[in-house]
């Protein structure tokens, strides 16, 4: 009875990369339950929604103000989809979701909340490259919105110096354009000159650019906003190929007497 | 003519982390197409396959002769297909394929290689729990087979350190009984004692099991082989909920104070 009776659910899905075929069936499903759907509007556009599924798309930022307006209805009842580019759980809205949950009304907290995994961007990059993250790997956002400067230039010291390949998302933007340089001068401190770097935009959609470059020649401007940098380690290695593009791979083993 | 002419396809597909509903049609594709697989026995089995494709299941181990099989039929003009659990970039096939090319025969290198993405364990588990990888994490295997142990505590230091929230692979086997405890007290040296760690098993099948303790009291009995562990920031936190699991999420923002 009462607020348990009303609530109603929230799906938070990943869309994958931006290629159907990247998409899963569980997110298809879901998507395919629901009446109403939050999210960027490109986003949505990835799902074939139905004349009865309510449509509320909204700017790219405003994560919050969307994951809080996706808890409304679903406590009002509702059968909502919250959707995602990615993965949701990777710099994307399960985190707002969550954080909405965590500062709003006890009601929101009975909302059945399904999370629904898709493919991350970091994840297409490396699969159209050979095998970058094949070790120990991290993801960082290079967003200096999300947190202070300082911070991240820390996490990529620590990281690189730890010899983790580094996929970086959120690179670079109108609004911030100098990081993605600063953060490659920070690498060339730490990690050898042929490092690859690999600029990986729009991984398995019609406009996808794939480039390896080596560290000491790695520009910021080889990145926009739709494209994840992967950072090798000093073991990830390149193998050319006769009329083929390059593959880049970090081995499974590190020896003994490689450090 | 000769070489090129007799080259055939080698796709490495991901299944995920073995809920068919979390494979994704272009893996579906990739297999469909393919004519002789190669995979763990438990990996192939999550594939339908016909009676004319010819199946060899190995071993988990080996992981290296099977990619040198697989990549003999597809020099020879074989439609190959490669079949990992979770995605074949993250601690799989991919990175034990492009070993076998870099030191392989020429011919290998002629071999269609394609990589098909899958969803990796550690965003399945995310995505049971909230958005535990809502912010910058890591991954790290702690098989000390793959690498010397001491450049494993060193990164657990490190990146515990930098503020990465962590997912392990490989935890615990019955090869590797103490790896995950010491990681465990190494990580109580940095991290807050009530810094939450999810231990999630077989995430999105029949036999899932998450569950959620604190640092202090993690026990590397809670994890077996099929387990990935992650392990909070200090910005981790968990909701906790009437009648429902708790939801554990890291934050998007760090301000400015909290360092």
């Amino acid at each position: 009875m009462g607020r348990k009776a009303m609530s109603g659910r929230l799906s938070i899905i990943g869309t994958g990369p931006g290629n159907p075929e990247q998409m899963t069936p569980e997110a298809l499903a879901a998507a395919s339950d629901a009446t109403e759907f939050f999210g960027y509007g490109p986003y949505l556009d990835r799902l074939s929604l139905r004349a009865d599924q309510i449509r509320h798309a909204s700017d790219n930022r405003e994560e919050l103000d969307r994951a809080k307006a996706a808890l409304e209805r679903a406590a009002a009842g509702a059968n909502v989809c919250v959707v995602s580019g990615g993965d949701p759980g990777v710099f994307a809205m399960a985190a707002a979701v969550c954080e909405a949950i965590d500062n709003g009304p006890d009601a929101w907290r009975d909302v059945d909340l399904v999370v629904v995994p898709g493919i991350t961007a970091m994840l297409a990059v490396a699969a159209r490259i050979g095998a970058p993250l094949g070790h120990d790997f991290c993801a960082i956002s290079l967003s200096d919105n999300l947190k202070p400067w300082p911070i991240i230039e820390n996490r990529l010291r620590s990281v690189a110096q730890a010899g983790l390949v580094i996929a970086l998302y959120n690179p670079i933007s109108k609004a911030r354009p100098w990081q993605l340089g600063k953060a490659f001068e920070i690498l060339r401190e730490v990690l050898p000159a042929a490092t690859p770097v690999i600029f990986g935009r729009a991984a398995g959609r019609a406009d996808e650019r794939i480039a390896v470059a080596r560290l000491a020649a790695a520009e910021a401007s080889y990145a926009d906003m739709a494209t994840c940098v992967i950072i090798g380690s000093a073991e990830t290695r390149v193998i050319t190929r006769d009329g083929k593009p390059d593959l880049v791979y970090t081995p499974r083993f590190i020896k003994e007497e490689a450090r």
